[in-house]
């Protein structure tokens, strides 16, 4: 009982996180913001209640319940509205006593603890402060809450637009569960790499993940044209007779040519399952904020769906993420029947957390563990730095962007300005033939003033995209650790096999299968590092390029601008 | 006696001018920094020390005696070593009871309160402090004072360089007086222009200054070749075997070709003859400030040099002032001996001040007060309004200099460092094919940094000049208030005239006199002011022209080296 406290409150001092897979039979509102709950295994402990996810008992009637529809955008149009008010209306009704009936919108009353890193402290943390969100400029003071785009209601920020059926029952349910999930704490629950390294059977099916020896070492399968898909079109739709809007994005892949629509939850659910299933063996980048920058709704959306762009483009981007079912599902569902159905059936899915290497098959000969080790050091090494170098990147271009929107500007318009006067104080001289001179002057005092509207604006035409690409990375990065620290509790857990065989905690046998598997996860980290470098290589040339050529443009118009000026003059 | 007094009082009031011409004949020192003085006129007053300029007695034996010639770097090397020593060590003792042998470094301990506004207040003041002395960047704390230039034992920074036998005795002496200047004065005292509008009669020879109405106007009298003269080649002499030293400039007229040499404290000895003499009619600008910014001596010499050139320039573009004979005295002299005579020859020279309007002699009907009256005000508004416009160029100019050499390359160096950091990750993947982005990126970076480094140096290339000229036109507008307040002051009393008739303070036919004089003062002015705007707009077209000339390579260079950098990249 008291380790289990103790490991709750570490929970708490590691950072908000939520440990997933616990699950609490029974618990009990103590007050204070905690829960007092037993676990499957009977042990008790202090839960904070903002860590812990309801997850209702599908066989109680899944598609019928209404608290399950709820923030179902296709759910059938005539019941729902009632159970929408009144749980909209009442956000925090869910921690009442009634866990069976209570939605899925807990993640409502917990903007900040919620689950999968997405707003969890940078474990790399550093340079978190000052740190621009959006590359529309740096950040504001306001925070845009998108209660628009959902729930009126919801209070606070973080409405609930990933919470649409997100929890239902994974991997084995009772009634009215709650679980901890600990699939993203592998540093400290080994219980992650060990389900993969010592579980009895591996999966079988039609769902193998191959893995290559090509050129640069272990790749991943990759299809021979590469999916892509357009995100577009942002529409405003209501709902509840338009009491509720939303935006709804068209995506469009380049499969089928057919746009389907998605609001930002639907994303949001994707990532989840991305997560929950790739989670342990690719990094799976965070969707863009809920926040964001800019005042104006315009700006938002145009901003939220150019991100959505870049991180579908990213998944399409990947062999194995794109060749999913889930992700196929998102972008090929037929009608809202085949939507629903094939939500149902990803949430169900089994092969999650760690349990993904099981899938994956090496076409090549076992790597020793000295080798696992080096590898994994050396890339835990890289990111770390590429990391670093790429915070580096987003602090001086943040600095950058304000200097070109703030100062300089002012600066080239306070010349502009200086010049002019000056001239209109030289056309009252009444001294003839004083206009060679002041329309020239004129001129070269709106050109400064030109100027300085052309560094404000610079921005927008390069720097942002060089900002984005690295905020980008930087998320991307984020994801490192965590599923670098899978494979560094799995190596740990195989350098002490003969210890654990000794102590018969394991069979010989289990020690060799051990050793196997965590072979299986380096080919699958080595892929999916090979993967992360070339497409690192290629984003990066590109927004180099882009970036250096709207520099060489912006330069060069300004030197045209001066010339123009200078040729104002007379030679006298 | 009260009244006298108050006037002393009012000129400390006023802001430390010196008000030249009114001789003090006897004086006792009362302390504090106060002398009892009794002027010409016999009136009694108090006189601050600071303001009195002890004049020798010429007929005591100006040229053997030590004392006169202690500051003149071509007195004979045979005596005045002991001297120079004995004084040198005691820069204070010129205030002891013996002013018959005091010499002229009394300037020495009064740095604030010196004559000819040269670093009086400026009269219309504003953008006076943070205002940068030097555009070899803004001013620092430094202050150089150049003691090696003359006595390593002046203290302080006002050494006596403009000294060099500059009181002696103008207008009428009597041995050892002392003058209090009013001629800088007009505004209050009347004596100024009176002078001249009631003097009984003109000066007649060869100094006449002829006026035309050319096209624009009234116009000097402008000669067919422009003098132009070349100041070159500083050198440091030495005298008292080494223990002094100085800077000789080299000065080469375009007339002669044969150059002559000049330290700077001859520059202030003809500055401050062309101010006596022409300082009523013509803006004589200041000379460049002795304690200029910049640590080092060679900068400074530079700095110095430049600003020289650019006053001679201007004065041998004066078609009065070049054609003076002070004026082509320093500039051609052949021997010490021809200097020297010429020297005391303009120290003796009357038509100082106001009476040289004496000289002039406009071809042209006399102007009706009206119009006199309307030009007058016209050139003080115009001159006004182009302070403050010149002010402003400045003000701005500084701030961007300091944005330019400061933040700027700070900020596009660290802009280069975080791509060669990023690019040093990226060679550290181990990933194959990685230098293909690498080199482009590391050369990329350099060239920020290369951008940061010509930001830097870019304002000595272009924003140098602009400050310049403008620094140099600050300084001359700096001179009409006195110019046009000696104008005023004559239109004020002319316009009194009808009073002064009835009252019998003056006769009818001074009345006539009065009238036709202030239309010949009117003439100067105008001749004046048509040479100012031909060389304004002559100036102010060649410095934007270079300006925007740089300014255009300028960013046409980065232009350039950025499309280099963008070459590096290979299109993927």
């Amino acid at each position: 009982k008291k380790r289990n406290l103790d490991f709750i409150q570490l929970c708490v001092n590691v950072g908000f996180r939520i440990v997933r897979s616990l699950c609490i039979m029974l618990y009990y509102h103590i007050g204070g913001g905690w829960i007092e709950a037993q676990n499957s295994r009977g042990e008790i402990g202090l839960v904070p209640e903002d860590y812990i996810e309801v997850i209702p008992n599908p066989n109680v009637g899944n598609v019928a319940s209404p608290d399950l529809s709820f923030f179902d955008a296709y759910a059938p149009a005539s019941a729902p509205g009632q159970n929408q008010a009144s749980n909209g209306n009442d956000p925090w009704s869910v921690w009442n006593a009634d866990p069976s009936g209570g939605s899925n919108n807990n993640w409502a009353s917990n903007p900040e603890g919620t689950q999968t890193g997405k707003t969890a402290p940078d474990p790399w943390s550093s340079v978190s402060q000052g740190h621009p969100q959006a590359y529309q400029g740096p950040a504001e003071d306001d925070e845009w809450d998108d209660e628009w785009d959902d729930m009126k209601s919801t209070g606070g920020y973080a409405e609930s637009e990933s919470g649409d059926g997100g929890g239902i029952q994974r991997g084995g349910a009772h009634a009215t569960s709650m679980k901890i999930s600990l699939n993203k704490f592998p540093g400290f629950s080994k219980s992650g790499p060990e389900l993969y390294l010592l579980c009895k059977q591996l999966t079988k099916g039609k769902d193998k993940l191959p893995i290559y020896v090509g050129e640069v070492g272990p790749v991943w399968f990759y299809p021979e044209t590469q999916l892509d898909c357009v995100v577009a079109d942002p529409k405003k739709g209501s709902k509840m007779y338009g009491l509720k809007s939303y935006i709804e994005y068209q995506i469009t892949p380049s499969t089928t040519n057919r746009p389907v629509n998605h609001r930002y939850k639907h994303f949001d659910w994707l990532y989840e399952r991305l997560l929950d299933k790739f989670g342990s063996a690719i990094p799976i980048p965070s969707l863009p904020d809920k926040q964001v920058t800019g005042r104006f709704e315009e700006e938002f959306i145009k901003m939220r769906m150019e991100r959505l762009q870049g991180w579908m483009s990213r998944m399409c981007r990947h062999p194995v993420v794109s060749s999913s079912e889930v992700f196929q599902l998102f972008l090929t569902y037929k009608d809202e029947k085949e939507w629903k159905m094939g939500k149902r059936k990803a949430e169900k899915d089994e092969t999650v957390g760690v349990m993904i290497f099981s899938t994956i098959e090496p076409e090549a000969p076992d790597i020793d563990l000295i080798e696992v080790d080096q590898k994994c050091e050396q890339f835990s090494r890289f990111t770390k730095a590429m990391d670093d170098g790429v915070k580096e990147i987003l602090t001086v271009g943040h600095e950058h962007w304000k200097r070109c929107t703030g100062p300089l500007p002012k600066e080239y318009q306070r010349i502009g300005k200086a010049f002019q006067n000056l001239s209109s104080v030289f056309n009252s001289s009444g001294y003839q033939g004083e206009s060679t001179l002041t329309d020239a002057m004129t001129a070269a005092g709106k050109t400064y003033e030109e100027i300085a509207q052309m560094f404000a604006e610079q921005p927008k035409k390069d720097l942002h995209f060089l900002m984005e690409t690295n905020n980008e990375y930087k998320g991307l990065l984020g994801c490192f650790p965590d599923t670098i620290g899978v494979h560094k509790a799995a190596i740990d857990k195989v350098k002490e096999g003969d210890k654990l065989v000794a102590t018969s905690k394991i069979t010989p046998h289990e020690k060799v299968t051990m050793a196997k598997r965590v072979s299986v996860m380096s080919y699958a980290l080595q892929a999916e590092m090979n993967h992360f470098h070339s497409n690192r290589i290629y984003d990066y040339n590109r927004v180099m390029q882009l970036y250096l050529e709207e520099q060489v443009k912006f330069y060069e118009t300004i030197a045209a601008k001066l010339r123009q000026a200078h040729g104002q003059f007379t030679t006298m």
